[in-house]
């Protein structure tokens, strides 16, 4: 019986298979099952964050007040016993959940204190706890990262603070989060730009301010040569909210960041599909494209709502987006380092403690059943070999492969042209791409 | 064997099951297959719109000419004849699909002429082409209108039109497919305010422009009294597009007006959830509200992405949001004369004939689907109970009774607050909602 | 010398004219100077209100902790004693600013205690306070309105809650602002559904919802009758945030509800327009469409940016917006008991107490230049006289007039159509129309 | 008196300064007057476009016809002709504007035809007779390109088409083009990518199509090479319409492709402030970018409506956007061989052939005053100097200078913060500078 949460909710979630009526059984998600040749939990890497799940505002929003109030922070006043117990409260989670990787921001696991000494110290006492906690589960750490949108202090930026002084606060986070990072083992380590951007371009230097950032992220590439740490480092990009504008808007905005300076060998992409559809872009565009240019570490599954302005940070429940998405995984042959990471918060009004576990039931099951959808059209290689014919013509010729090779001319291609005439259109069959992949997800009455 | 399409085509498209993976077959639309006491034709009453399906354009965008040449216009000169061989093909059509009912615009299916006298004897003409066609297959008009939008006279709107001759030239249309509407048996007559709107507030008298269309409206329920004519009349909103801001803009706006005009008891409105994403709000919205207040005519089917600004009339491929769209058809005992319209436009690159059939097999069974979701989820009534104990207390006390029937007073509410005190914080549950409403979407693994 | 603010904020802002260069001064407003016939400030009738000026979260976003740290409240913590010193400052800007009148909600004013009964009490204590500087200053009460939106208890809404014991909560606040609105002489009462709506249709029943709104309302109209209070009650609409969808979702949909519940003739509406621009429309749109249909009664000033997709409540600072309100104010003649209502935030970065004061400042110039500029194009008569010319023929003929009174039939607009032909396209001018108001707006070089 | 324009269009609009109530004069722009020690028509470089200006679609919309008709083009059959009719007609509206420069695409100035061979003959055809009138008008050719997008066989894209005979006859268009454009003395060449995208991602290869779209400008930047052509090659992004997502979506994303490929130092961007809006930046965001990257080649004009998903290319009527803009081009020394170009359409409401002129003497009197005000700005040093102190903690002590230099280290800058404690919050004082930039804006009352 777990210890903080009701008696309805079982230590582990069990796997029911699809006729499952029990809301705390998993319907698709069965880790061990092997999906072309790998077991499902290997494909999907869950994590959980802490983040939204056990930090987050607590309901806040910018119109009301907390409203989730957890009965297991009742009666702890000391901000490190509370810390503790937070931690004991996800290790259950996570043991409930039976996901195998974590993800935390410093001041998600650790209080804030009043200087920066004694915010380390706490740092070090919580990761020493983690440490524990890790060695007895078995769940490790797929990523750590700093806050540095939270206090104050960063209400202008970290990285691009127009104020030294902050750019160095943040700097000390870092090292201190590097350092945690590389005692617990955590695979990679996310920089998410929250406050990297502006409000009105009328009191901001762009190109100073990005200046700035790769200065950073050139420290920190150093620091972590000299410390011999192994972690992947991340970028995640948002196009907006808080502010205005944010550098990393989107993959391809942040992969020009990194080219223009030279950074681009020492990065990945954590890709938040809520950030893409904020930025204008199908919820899997963003993945799509940083698995193309072999950029994609990592995926935070956090799914938004397309007709609101702002990041929902919602559970991901629909299964056409969760297809998409783990196709491009298969794809790529599934994640390195990287997972996929719930940082999804329960909806301010679902304030029972069940609806946490609830919300990651279902979308786990959500991503679990879009992985064997996109393995069963894998498999099947139908909707590829559709996609293949379109661009068959590149293969088929001598022309098209002297193109791509960088050997022909202009005026080459002029002539053929010239000589071909008039080409014949091709359906794009936009219609058949759909009733296809409708097949494969909804195959029954 | 079609006349007008290649011999992969078949003369009716059968219904093969689920498992069929013949492009040309239902998946799930079974026509006479009964769902909660009614054939599934019945509850969907599809129809197809001349429009998007022959006319529309033929693929043209702002940024590019037709693209869709259709073999069956080869050699034909003659304006008429053109338009009874698109009648031809499209009762063809109706024909493979096996939908019962099909609507127009004036000039979809008879062409404009040079005068008005001349339009109208062609459309006298055409009106007697279709009897037949209809008496033949005995396929029935959903609704007619008239093109208010195309035509350059109507650039600044037809109904809104700051010039009174143009808003004659109008009502000259509207009394003309009044009747044209009443010979063909017409269920429903269908106004689209495609102009009646404004680019820009500066040149705009919005006032006078919504007084002179509830005017014509006021012209045209006279017209339909004296005539004895029965076609319910419906409004259908669009918010934008291709003005910047339609009058019509959504559901309750709409409602707006007829209220401001006392026309709220002579019209129904037409609602296509393309429109109702491109104002803001959720793809189901506008077909809840006005079912809440007894103002659903009919559905148009259309589609569109909400990440673009426009609307792209696609053809409907989501589950999700028509089994939304059918619960609510379901809830209200099914259309009363109105009916399920595809006025959906293949993408400008599909370009095979065959596309046309494809994506309305594709969106039938979309729809078909979504019935039968509703169906059983209905039938189960998990969701139902679920939403009626949220509102619990409305029933179960005498206060909330009393509230509801307007006898209570503001003080004598006061009084139970303050005896009762704090309100305990109940659970909206979104996430549960969502993983039941998903185990009837996705039943399988 | 301001008791609150810094030595170089001035004890109230005077009028220095354009050229002025001081921040402290105002460069358009000059509150007794006769623009057509009437002061500014009568035309103006600037408000501020105490929620974002005051209290609204201090800075606080989802993202971020609060920046705004006011030193007036340090060393107080007796809650109605900070209370009365937020009063006091708030007093001390409404008279360096020279507004005279101001708004609040209640919990703004008087801090909410335990119980209705206490925080009953506390409002009255903090009334008699408010009435004692009201008469000291002569700062009058532009509206009062109950904050239903912060407390979680109206975390699904407060008269569409479906909990009835919560719907009591709501209506004994409206009760105590109700008669603390009478005392302190208030002009209006808003009523704004800050979630009265959706976050997901799922667990919605929009109708019942809608309906125990109109009932509350109906109430309220009887109380106010009973009490022979005469504050106008106004409905602000806005569309979404922070829900996902709010049932006042702009101008038109909030005069569907009122027509739907037989409230028309109650309520007046609160146009915002960035609430308006939320909801997809040009910024002056609600407040043209409320002003047509006699619905408009008063305004909220603040703004926001439409690239993003929440609620900025900036400092209005556009020109051609203001302009484009203030010739819609001028046209109707002016407010009626209604204003023009600051409830702007400073920037959460704006951490400088003075910004406060030059955020209105600015925004108050802004304004008062766009009232001076209506002014001018209305005068020269230019654009109204362009205007006219575009809807000439409705006043020419004798038809137009005919068709406007109700007199013509459908038959004899068909027939003019037919005699005159095919109608000549008139220019839309709207190159033109800009090009005339960038005059009146850009005078000089 | 103008050969095509009515007798009140005079030969060349005069400056008559900012009182003139003359529709037909500048109020702003005064060509040889000097601003900052350049005349305005340096620093502005004026150019119109062929595309909006007389090609364009005429008015035609997804929803209408052509409203446009040209009274030119009456009596005249021959294709050829007609595009001479349209270049004299051009050069006329270049002279009575007196802009320096003029733009096109292929098919703008010469008809398409039946085959490539004869388009191209066509082509230099029509490439003499503007060579003549070049020479005999004194304007000059800022841009050439090609139109990839209009024609069907484009529909899927032209660079990165599925079919390679298809990418082959874009080649050929490409050629061309150049060719012309180095006879003609052409500054620059542009590369818009107006279909090169997708529609969904379903049926696209991604990373295929933009390899492809490499090889192109590979071949292009050889071929130029080896004809030793001097024009600048241009990008220019738009994120949609026609298509869903287009490569070149944003100034950060085309910068993105280019070091992907690496071809970063052969091209520049065209940026077009009615893309960027539509990309979800504010109107100046890609030209502050751009720049701050050495990156802004030259800038389209055509602005839009943020309220609206689609381009409207409508004249630039807004001062705070081109002012923003200008001041861009005067940090950066002015445009090297790029210029403001206008592809503005009028209205399609705007349908008499003067509209032309209006919309176009009224946006370069925006511009004009734009950089007025710009340059009164910068003269006066005010913001400036606001925007340099909020930065100055980077060049007051040794820290920040040695971090930009990238000589300090992690632990130096935790060491830092550590030893200075928390820092102080500093104000963005965004109401101050968008008060100080409205005293620029509106210097009158």
């Amino acid at each position: 019986m777990p210890e903080f949460f009701a008696d309805n909710v079982p230590e582990t979630i069990p796997y029911k298979g699809p006729t499952s009526k029990d809301p705390f059984s998993f319907r698709h998600y069965n880790p061990d099952e092997s999906i072309l040749g790998k077991p499902m939990k290997e494909w999907l890497r869950f994590s959980v964050c802490f983040w939204h799940t056990l930090v987050g505002g607590g309901g806040q929003d910018p119109f009301g007040a907390k409203t989730l109030r957890r009965p297991w922070e009742d009666g702890i006043d000391d901000a490190l016993e509370l810390a503790k117990r937070s931690i004991d409260v996800a290790f259950e989670i996570f043991t409930i959940l039976g996901v195998e990787y974590y993800t935390f921001h410093d001041f998600d696991v650790a209080p804030e204190m009043a200087t920066l000494k004694e915010s380390q110290k706490a740092l070090e006492d919580v990761g020493d706890y983690l440490l524990k906690k890790q060695n007895e589960s078995g769940v490790r750490l797929l990523w750590a990262t700093q806050n540095l949108f939270a206090h104050p202090r960063y209400m202008h930026g970290a990285l691009t603070n127009p104020d030294v002084h902050v750019f160095c606060y943040a700097a000390a986070q870092i090292q201190n989060i590097m350092d945690l990072n590389a005692k617990l083992g955590g695979a990679n380590h996310v920089f998410w730009g929250g406050r990297e951007g502006y409000q009105t371009l009328l009191n901001t230097d762009v190109k100073q301010e990005c200046d700035h950032a790769a200065a950073m992220f050139r420290m920190a590439i150093d620091y972590k040569a000299r410390k011999n740490y192994t972690a992947q480092f991340l970028l995640e990009p948002k196009p907006r909210e808080p502010t205005k504008h944010q550098y990393d808007y989107d993959a391809q905005t942040t992969m020009a960041f990194l080219h223009e300076y030279g950074l681009q060998d020492q990065f990945l992409l954590n890709i938040e599909p809520n950030h893409t559809t904020l930025a204008g872009h199908a919820p899997e565009h963003d993945v799509v494209v940083a698995s193309a240019y072999n950029m994609l570490g990592s995926i935070d599954s956090n799914t938004g709502d397309t007709l609101v302005g702002w990041d929902t940070d919602q559970f991901p429940m629909n299964l056409q987006d969760t297809t998409a998405i783990m196709s491009v995984v298969l794809k790529q042959g599934g994640f390195q380092k990287g997972g996929l990471n719930f940082d999804c918060k329960v909806r301010r009004e679902s304030v029972d403690p069940e609806d946490i576990i609830l919300g990651h039931v279902a979308a786990m099951d959500c991503y679990a059943l879009g992985l064997r959808k996109a393995a069963a059209m894998q498999q099947a290689g139908e909707l590829d070999s559709m996609l293949q014919a379109r661009y068959a013509s590149w293969q088929t010729g001598s022309l098209g492969r002297k193109i791509s090779n960088g050997q022909a001319t202009l005026e080459e291609c002029a002539e053929y042209a010239k000589e071909k005439g008039e080409p014949v259109l091709q359906s794009g069959k936009q219609e058949m791409f759909e009733m296809v992949r409708n097949r494969y997800l909804y195959p029954g009455n």
